[in-house]
């Protein structure tokens, strides 16, 4: 699978400190419709205020992305360096200012180190004929144990396309919105009030269904851009076509979404908690977040303890409706509880046997209604607290 | 400072496993005036239906109290429990069943062994000839590592009287409602709605100001007795006694709340996060728990890492109205941000030196309005992974 007209680049600027790749260009021939979500936080990062207002074009034909430095909390002198940053980038490209997309991550409050970026500039635009988008992958990662991509392709009137994707994230994960950074990039050719509305969709059914620690973070971006190389015809709402474009875009975002959990800070388990029978959507939501995010239930799977006592506490106070005299659990298979009471001691130890594994399910029923949801998260270890007890040393 | 007309006792009746006492009876002479707190999760122990449904008289005279088993998510043979225990403590005393509340803490979804229960009972009233009200707090802990007691006295028309409170809590710890159980106990005549009255502003203002790990418990109960037998003329609202009396049980109740916070399970440090300048009280309160309750902000206090940019992070994503460029920071007298952006240099040293300490202020000022909240809490540490992972073995 190819995708054409785009290319790739990552180079050294010792952002934070030497040693590692810390900057990273994608570029496409022509420009591209674009769409992007962004944190929910009051609190944006510079490079967030400014990729909002460009993308407002629906255009994007580059996107500069650092690690390091998040370039949040930096004030009026934060925004210069993110503005000068993508007029640099459009002006060594032949590009609008405009079309370029930037992105950061990395440590809160400490100014860019605006000179070395400058200086990084000319060389990441070179290594444009050699870079691969793995390459932009590995350059975006921070507390990150391994790199996160995935690719589909499809077909649409006649015409093979590739949606490809990377992420970068691993704590700091909550819904609304998730990863902190994730870039889909695709040569089909896609009507651009459809790729708004559909990658909206995908981002809510992935990024924002899962969580690792309760916290957002500043600086969350999510951005697909489209360049329509491959050819085909443009790919709108309601066609069959439009349907399988969804499709294959939910797939690269759960994947994502997926590995993020999968390398939680300091992550054991991969749980999915998938909670049935709310009064409605919210309030399932509401039930399985509260779960995914009690420290006490995440510990108990570290743990291996089959403590569903816990969950039914999580689910009592995450203010979704609750009957308790209706609640049901499972582990797996295993059901541990049915109408709010023990199902028995046969239960307990094949339900510690099912937390024994790296890859569970936790189903809650709370008995009153059709609404259904699902996110996934990890348990909380040691390891999270070494990595976040000296994350900036 | 002697509190008249109450006896106390506690004895060993495995209700987990043998070697400690883990039932207590704290007993008035005469029928005491009575408010209590509950929990606000729709999960509610089975004790904690028993006890609400008995304070609607305003009365009580005794409290059974156990630890060992939280009697939630029982069903209906948890039920029985509760109300039978009530019974029979009521039969030995000669007092009316529903002057007797009843409270569990300990394991979520295991049946209580009533018989041992049942046995147990008539040496817990023998009991009460020699007790003290040390020994309840002693029976009533789970994974706390030091009992919490606070005693003040007052006067009112000429007579002294005092406010003794215990409390049990470490971790499960989050506002409405914090500790798990505290009970307090006053010889002074007071009015009864002067008393619940009083006695539900203290609570929002102490444990319903403090989380260890944001979860909230199914068993959360915090209970006043007023049994009048200092003498005092009625304590009554509106009066200076009546104010003088409010502070008191303020000072009580803020003073087990702290204990419990320095107890979090596995806290190595105690922090006050006091926000100010919020639009409104609602908005600070919203400001100062997200603070609390981020895993991440509470490892960095725990790594000793004066990442006050993580605390940005959290007010952020906190719900309260915020104006990125306005925002301040302190730790303790340590500015460390103004305005939104980093202090400069020397912050960064002084600041960690703060964090060094083992008890310090996070004064977050959002610059918008007059609104502001203070919450308590501890850090994020390998040992409440310790705890909480193998808390049922």
């Amino acid at each position: 699978m190819t995708l054409r007209g785009f290319s790739f680049s990552s180079v050294e600027a010792a952002i934070k400190k030497p040693g590692r790749k810390d900057l990273a260009l994608i570029y496409s021939e022509v420009p591209a419709t674009a769409a992007a979500v962004f944190t929910t936080s009051s609190v944006k990062a510079a490079p967030v205020l400014v990729s909002r207002e460009h993308i407002v074009s629906g255009i994007a034909q580059a996107l500069v992305v650092n690690s390091g430095n998040a370039n949040a909390c930096t004030g009026e002198p934060g925004m210069i360096v993110a503005q000068d940053t993508t007029r640099l980038v459009a002006l060594a490209l032949g590009v609008e200012t405009s079309a370029v997309q930037v992105c950061s991550t990395g440590v809160i409050g400490i100014q860019m180190p605006m000179e070395r970026i400058q200086s990084a500039i000319p060389h990441l635009v070179e290594g444009l004929s050699t870079g691969t988008l793995a390459d932009v992958a590995d350059a975006i990662m921070t507390t990150d144990t391994f790199s996160k991509m995935e690719t589909c392709s499809g077909q649409a009137g006649g015409v093979g396309y590739t949606v490809s994707g990377i992420a970068k994230g691993a704590g700091m994960i909550m819904p609304n919105m998730a990863t902190m950074l994730s870039f889909i990039i695709t040569d089909a050719a896609i009507e651009q009030n459809f790729l708004q509305q559909t990658f909206r969709q995908a981002v809510d059914a992935s990024f924002n269904a899962i969580t690792v620690d309760g916290d957002t973070s500043t600086n969350d971006t999510c951005l697909i851009m489209a360049n329509g190389m491959a050819g085909n015809p443009t790919i709108v709402e309601g066609s069959s076509e439009g349907n399988a474009f969804a499709a294959i875009l939910n797939t690269v975002l759960l994947s994502l979404a997926k590995q993020i959990v999968k390398d939680g800070e300091g992550a054991t388990k991969f749980v999915e908690i998938r909670v049935t029978g709310a009064q409605n959507y919210s309030d399932a939501k509401l039930a399985a977040l509260a779960i995914a995010n009690s420290s006490l239930v995440k510990t108990a799977f570290f743990g291996q303890d089959a403590n569903w006592g816990r969950i039914f506490a999580a689910v009592g106070y995450s203010g979704a409706e609750v009957d308790q005299t209706r609640l049901s659990l499972c582990f797996d298979d295993v059901c541990m509880a049915r109408n709010g009471i023990f199902a028995g001691d046969d239960a307990e130890a094949r339900g510690t046997a099912v937390l024994k594994q790296k890859e569970f399910t936790v189903s809650v029923d709370l008995g009153i209604g059709i609404g259904a949801a699902t996110v996934y998260t990890s348990d909380l270890t040691h390891e999270y607290i070494n990595i976040n007890a000296d994350y900036r040393s």
